[in-house]
């Protein structure tokens, strides 16, 4: 369903391929019509969801939101667009990829980037103290889709944050533990958790010459290590952004180091200049008290401190995080692959997944709204993951033989009609009346809507649907007020089922049905966990 | 959380009082801080969902998918903004509602108005012979708010709708009974569903004179009917719309019909100008088969037939119809009330709920779609109704004694520790341990997060997330690698609870969860349908 499965006939320039395209499906009004044509398609970055694929997003949703409602969150849902200055300075260099909303008179308002500034807007707009919530909805960035990898510019985040002044380190570690336990329950096992500290990257950065206005974005383009070699980095931060060769280097030398966290930690705690810069050491004493929990959660192999890790957004300040697999980097040769593509639209074949889950703390945010709206100036600390529904459907996708056990059409019963004979009616209002009757004790039914209709056809549906009993109208069995029960299936070929009096057909449904296995969202779920 | 309780202090004419807030919560700085000020609320016409006005919304949600599925549908999801040229003219006087997202290079899209002309658009995309499909999502209409009446700018719509060529009536009675089941299974009674045809109305017109390119026009004027008073219709007919008085007339004697579907039937097959026009007599005949499927489904009770509704979209082809209630309409004094509002923010006052589900037959929209691509043309015959959630959602919180019952919460256990002593750590890392544990077992479990906590006040955060057992971790029953499992609530506060084996205590929970009873989305549902 996805957009690059419709044609696209609008645009003069390429309207010879399309009068080609629909040749082929013999139109030959094409022509005269064209004035008139609309692409059947949906915006770029953009697609729709159906049959089995949407079963499986809704299985991930559902593990993600009992997972979030294990840890005691609530749940919340703010509007998909807010006012564009609630927006306004908190992505850095990708606040270009803001959707806005036309001046159409009122108020100017932008499609909601990510969950989190709402959220802060939210908890600081409600003078909130302390807030566990989780939000599930979609988000919006005009950046560069590569659909088959699951970066759109329409996707769904999954958040979870936890706002309210704790003990250092706490909650931090429990959203470490989320994150871990959210792919695991998805059947993810092949990920790393990479997790650096503002506050010992910012030390890093001031113990190497780095200017404090430049900080943020020297940081951004240290962000891009994991997709760029260091040397193009390192021309970046020289070249564009005016740090001498000697800052750069001394950063060079930092940014490589990775490992376990107590690996690190020991490092960088013998390390003087780390020591001695405030900065740094605050953020290396958090990394100390956080061994300590996150061994009580048993998550330490998963997770590999690394100085490289910047995340680009502005608003984080202690611990950042995300979750990587083999599927996030780019290929090998991916700049050559870049270089031949044909057009920039197709980026799928030179880019990663990315990271599947990502997030860390940010303890001004709510605070800078408090400040901003004239209200008494509150620090709510927040720290809080974001797991990226497209990224993680990707990757759950590949297990192929998934989609076969999926039935996305939940119908158990058909309600079926057989008859013959010139006054033969068909049944149909009848049908309809057993239809009902299941309904009204919700039990899943169909039936075919047609007056008369041959038992073939019935059976075909049937199967269409997936009804796994048949409840059958026989003409004279009927008259006698009597109904026939019979389980679908082959193995059922030669089972005629059993005759029961019409005024307990539901009750003998109710209980043939319990013999039936009836595929949910858990039992998605579970499977997904399995795989 | 609605917009209206959020301070609004950007624009400067209303600074004096923003002023005055500030000085009530004693913040001095607010006049210099005036210009970097953002207004801390949602845009105009949306809000923020929370607590257990979430969880109604949700029990909504699962009632209504549920019953979607009962009737063989599979769920869709479309992007929420489409390319523009999809939604154009197909809206009518409306479309001027339409959200559009600012050009910023690239395609022209506008944020969707409905979930039908999508849903229209997937079905011609994809070139889909027939499917029953249910979308619950968010729509958007520039249109004034009345946020306690649930009119809202971004609100969700459920809908169902069967696409494909069946026999005459037959999907549309079933659509016609989803309805009644979704509302009653709402817990509400009180409802009607007026019914019309747009091709006896459209027929009424011919017969009263009015020229082919006006019946839109003069449809919509008489869609008003439902705020206006005829002579005010009338004058927009005849004044506006340029209609001679005798045509006003005549229409005027139709649109006063209405009643049972039999009754309203007599009535006009007994009309000579009705039968002898060809779409009046088409419309008639639909309704004489109607009757037949609508007694199998025993839903007459709530029909009634009434030719003064017209549904305003342009794409309606056959059968309208829409559930209103008593609140639906407009308070007796709402002209005056209007006069005196001081704000046209504030509409709440002076109108009505309006129709809170509603729908039709619209058999040309995906045909429409198909040709205008370019596609052979294919003539996929639709019907569906829509459930506004909001307007629902407002009429059963009414229900005050609703909110009480729901625990926004999922959380059954809280992880304690109690000890003393100067050597007391507080065994945080042990209670982390213990609800570690809990989680992979899947129980929803908290603690707090600190490391020394007396017992007072961890028992107020295990009332506050409302846990209904507690697992204590006693200084030395712990070291003796025991723990205790305590029941909560004043009725078990002299019960001591049992002390159970540390490795044993995943299976002790669970047994002792068995007495508890929790309170989930399919427990608040069944409320909804109770009260």
């Amino acid at each position: 369903m996805s957009s690059e499965q419709s044609q696209k006939i609008t645009n003069p320039e390429i309207l010879s391929t399309s009068v080609k395209d629909s040749k082929k499906n013999g139109d030959k009004k094409q022509d005269k019509k064209s004035k008139l044509q609309v692409s059947l398609k949906t915006p770029k970055g953009t697609k729709d969801w159906a049959d089995s694929d949407m079963v499986i997003r809704e299985a991930i949703f559902s593990t993600l939101s009992s997972l979030f409602k294990r840890h005691g969150a609530v749940t919340i849902d703010t509007p998909v667009f807010e006012l564009r200055e609630i927006l306004a300075g908190k992505y850095g260099e990708d606040s270009k990829l803001i959707y806005n909303l036309e001046d159409q008179g009122g108020e100017l308002s932008s499609l909601r980037y990510d969950l989190t500034v709402p959220f802060a807007r939210y908890v600081a707009m409600n003078n909130i103290q302390n807030i566990k919530r989780y939000h599930i909805a979609k988000v919006y960035r005009r950046d560069q889709p590569a659909m088959t990898k699951g970066r759109m510019r329409e996707f769904y985040q999954c958040d979870i944050d936890f706002a309210g002044s704790y003990e250092s380190m706490v909650p931090d570690a429990e959203i470490l533990s989320i994150l871990v336990e959210g792919l695991t329950s998805l059947g993810i096992k092949d990920f790393k958790v990479k997790l650096n500290h503002r506050k010992i990257l910012d030390g890093i950065f001031q113990i190497s010459g780095v200017a404090k206005e430049d900080v943020r974005k020297i940081s951004s383009a240290v962000d891009k290590l994991d997709k760029l070699p260091w040397d193009a980095v390192k021309k970046e931060i020289t070249v564009e952004k005016g740090q001498s060769e000697e800052t750069a280097n001394k950063i060079g030398e930092y940014v490589k180091l990775n490992g376990t966290l107590q690996e690190v930690y020991d490092l960088l705690s013998k390390d003087e200049a780390i020591i001695n810069n405030e900065m740094a050491k605050q953020g290396l004493d958090d990394i100390k008290t956080l061994m300590n929990y996150v061994e009580s959660f048993d998550i330490n192999k998963y997770i590999s401190f690394d100085l490289s890790l910047a995340r680009g957004l502005d608003y984080y300040t202690g611990l950042i995080y995300e979750a990587i697999t083999e599927a996030s980097a780019p290929p090998e040769n991916a700049q050559e692959l870049k270089k031949k593509a044909k057009s920039s639209d197709d980026a799928s074949e030179y880019v990663g997944v990315g990271s599947i889950a990502a997030g860390g703390r940010y303890d001004n945010l709510v605070n800078m709204f408090a400040q901003a709206s004239g209200k008494k100036a509150a620090q709510i600390p927040c720290v809080g993951v974001s797991f990226g529904v497209e990224r993680l459907f990707s990757l759950i996708k590949q297990r192929t033989h998934l989609t076969e056990k999926i039935k996305p059409i939940a119908t158990q019963v058909i309600v079926m009609a057989f008859g013959g004979g010139k006054d033969w009616t068909g049944f149909l209002p009848e049908r309809m009346k057993v239809a009902k009757q299941l309904w009204n004790a919700g039990i899943e039914a169909e039936y075919v809507y047609k007056s008369k209709v041959n038992p073939r056809k019935q059976f075909e549906a049937a199967e269409k649907c997936g009804a796994s009993l048949a409840v059958i109208l026989g003409k004279e069995e009927y008259a006698e007020g009597k109904l026939r029960i019979k389980r679908l299936g082959p193995e059922f070929a030669d089972d005629d089922g059993e005759l029961v009096d019409s005024e307990n057909i539901v009750d003998a449904v109710k209980v043939k049905l319990t013999e039936v296995h009836k595929d949910g969202i858990d039992d998605v779920a579970r499977l997904l966990k399995d795989l």
